[in-house]
């Protein structure tokens, strides 16, 4: 049928007849793909150039460059969520004006080409991961693991007890959802720093290192604190077992990734070295880094930190640099679409002051950025054993949330324990440290050489 | 939200419960992506490296391993459609068992899963055409138009004509069917012809690109017979506006295409050269790509016949190669889901002549079987003007119909106008010559120089 998908867009009102309900979709959510590909690629590359011309990290023009083409501006990448569907997108009305997209197809077309858009984001970020994971390097990640360690300690108890005690004291918030907004606080997007330091051609500098193991160490921690704030929030108690869990299967995962790496790469590289036909060495480092990815979630961790240790683990491979060429050009076309994804799905309609109903969430939110730029700037100076270690990048580099933040702030919402006021604010916090760091970062760093 | 999902992996029994229905379907429908790209890619490596060894091209291989983990075989890669749905599928099963996927969950996930490998598999053949587009050589394809033309027409005439009559003459079918089986014998796939010929080297030669060329004349030729067949079988009557229509926007289409071609090619190179960031050149060239493929499938030709016309102007840059480069890499993790898909999605339950039903169709499909291939054989005898070339070719690469003969067969079951047999019939005759051509090719052409 799905071979039928792809062509019957040749009458539509001649095949949409004959076609099933769920086979009619298939043209237009294809053609919704498409545009919605080039509407994200138009964003993305405007957004990178712009703000690579202005001296920015061209991340942070791609996430500026997702906002205008998402919910907050021009609605053509929308995704179904609070108070929208597929009425609202741009794209969707396009269709059905010159596509022959039926109203009461609108919704279904929408949802799966949003759901379409979603998952070829996630498969942008682990395809950046794994693309991190190779640059890095395993030795050297490891030499500086204490630090480290350390580093994401101190950037999760810091803003989190800030936090918690903050709104406690200062809003009046009760116990569980003083620890949830804490909990909202410990965040650090990997996917977004690694990024702004490799476009800064940092990722391999000490202070790189330190901040990509601390990320990498801050998003295990997050997870655990995720799973015990939200078996708080429905249960009122903590699940020892499920947190046991957790931690055990990340510290297993870890282990046999680093203890086993050469063997993988013996393996990977006997079964590379067989392949006689086209793509033999980048489909078996694929099928390598989507297996990870797998394992990483399925035990309850995440597909993006299966993805790095794939990188990590093939860094060591003498066909590494081949590999890296080969992936960049898959790298280029799908990581994009992730970082123009968070831009439009952030909705910058809280961070309005005009409208009523922001303000108490306007002033926890102040509260809330307080607490997370100064609580993780302040891992800088946990850093021992390297006098002239520049700590501040590192304290920087460990500000933005990104997409590890929205999912404390979607679970929030989720569970409705959070107010609307600590809802929006832990949203305008997320934001605001997600779009503040690649600047700042790059004002931290001295400028690459060329 | 989506960001949200793509990390909510972490633990499902807690984030489930927290998340909203459509929410909650996202990791896991992640993961089923991740297992389905897993599965294709293991089954289209293995079988393209068996195929080469056995001396077959790679394609060929690709479609077996794609029956191998389709609906005829493993279930691993199945598609909702006829009988099939969530339990059939053993991916959906395994993460059923491992993930947590709750039983009234498993058919929605199934949908979506399945939804975006069809589209990836769609997104597969766009790039495909692309890179053949790149490879091939707009004045070359221009020398040898009016052979690929006669070819083309010979090639859906003797078909047609020879199946519409047999059907009535021989199987007492009446009018309207007959002229629908006739139609379906007239298909040849671009796709699986060129990714052949690519593959023995002969893309560029004459025998190649006039093979091209009739191919995609054939494609339009096809996409009008089928608005005629189906308009018929819906209405009695034809509808003369549409088929005006879409003639008009082909040859507009076909037009513009090549007498733009430069100045498509200088505002491409123009546009490129301005990006200073990563990824500049290919990510313009993907939008060319994708805007040439939204506006075929706009005016209701194909979006597969877009992206060729999108490579076929970039030829003529003086980054082709840097392109073909870059792109390489994309088509080979793009590329297979499409062929792994179109042999998943075959099923072979058809062909078994133990099964009492299958029968009647088996003695038709024969015969369609045989006007397929005689039919497009002859055409070889119409090339006119070059004394050696190899007619025999040129005859046995129009033969495979692929996914375009899947679009008449799904039509076809659409419109209830063919019976059970018929239908049956018109599969058989697709997957047969489908499966037939890959291997013929590789005997009638010589061994490609290693």
């Amino acid at each position: 049928m799905g071979a039928f998908l792809m062509n019957s867009g040749c009458n539509p009102s001649i095949v949409l007849a004959a076609a099933t309900e769920a086979a009619s979709q298939g043209p237009l959510v294809l053609l919704g793909v498409i545009l919605s590909l080039v509407a994200i690629y138009c964003a993305s590359k405007l957004g990178a150039e712009l703000s690579s011309r202005l001296g920015f990290p061209p991340v942070l023009g791609e996430l500026v460059g997702g906002v205008l083409v998402g919910v907050s501006a021009l609605h053509l990448v929308v995704f179904p969520g609070a108070g929208v569907d597929g009425n609202h997108s741009l794209i969707m009305q396009f269709l059905q004006l010159t596509n022959g997209l039926a109203p009461e197809a609108i919704n279904p077309t929408f949802t799966t080409t949003s759901e379409v858009i979603s998952v070829l984001s996630e498969l942008g970020v682990i395809v950046l991961l794994f693309e991190i994971g190779l640059e890095s390097n395993l030795s050297e990640l490891l030499k500086v693991g204490p630090q480290a360690l350390v580093v994401a300690t101190v950037g999760v108890a810091v803003p989190f007890l800030a936090g918690t005690m903050g709104a406690i004291a200062l809003f009046h918030v009760s116990a569980i959802p003083a620890i949830f907004v804490g909990a909202a606080l410990t965040a650090t997007s990997i996917g977004i720093t690694s990024k702004v330091l490799s476009e800064l051609g940092q990722l391999t500098s000490k202070e790189g290192q330190i901040i990509l193991g601390a990320a990498i160490a801050d998003d295990i921690l997050g997870i655990v604190i995720l799973a015990v704030v939200a078996s708080l929030a429905k249960k009122g108690t903590v699940d020892i077992t499920s947190i046991e869990y957790l931690v055990g299967s990340a510290v297993i995962f870890t282990l046999v990734a680093i203890l086993f790496a050469k063997y993988f790469n013996t393996a990977f590289l006997a079964i590379a070295n067989q392949f006689s036909t086209r793509g033999g060495l980048i489909m078996a480092a694929v099928v390598f880094a989507l297996t990870m990815a797998y394992i990483g979630a399925a035990i309850h961790l995440e597909a993006i930190l299966g993805a790095f240790a794939a990188g990590l683990v093939l860094d060591e491979t003498d066909k590494r640099e081949h590999l890296e060429e080969l992936i960049k050009p898959i790298a280029d076309v799908t990581v994009p679409i992730f970082f123009v994804t968070v831009g439009a799905k952030t909705n910058f309609a809280v961070l309005n002051p005009f409208i009523e109903d922001n303000r108490e969430g306007l002033v926890i939110a102040i509260f809330l950025i307080a607490v997370a730029i100064l609580g993780k700037m302040l891992t800088g100076l946990a850093v021992f054993g390297h006098a002239k270690i520049n700590r501040l990048a590192i304290g920087v580099g460990m500000i933005p949330r990104g997409e590890v933040g929205l999912v404390f702030a979607g679970v929030g919402a989720g569970s409705g324990i959070l107010s609307d006021a600590l809802n929006a604010a832990i949203i305008m916090m997320v934001i605001i440290t997600t779009f503040l760091a690649p600047p700042l970062l790059r004002v931290v760093f001295p400028r690459p050489v060329p």
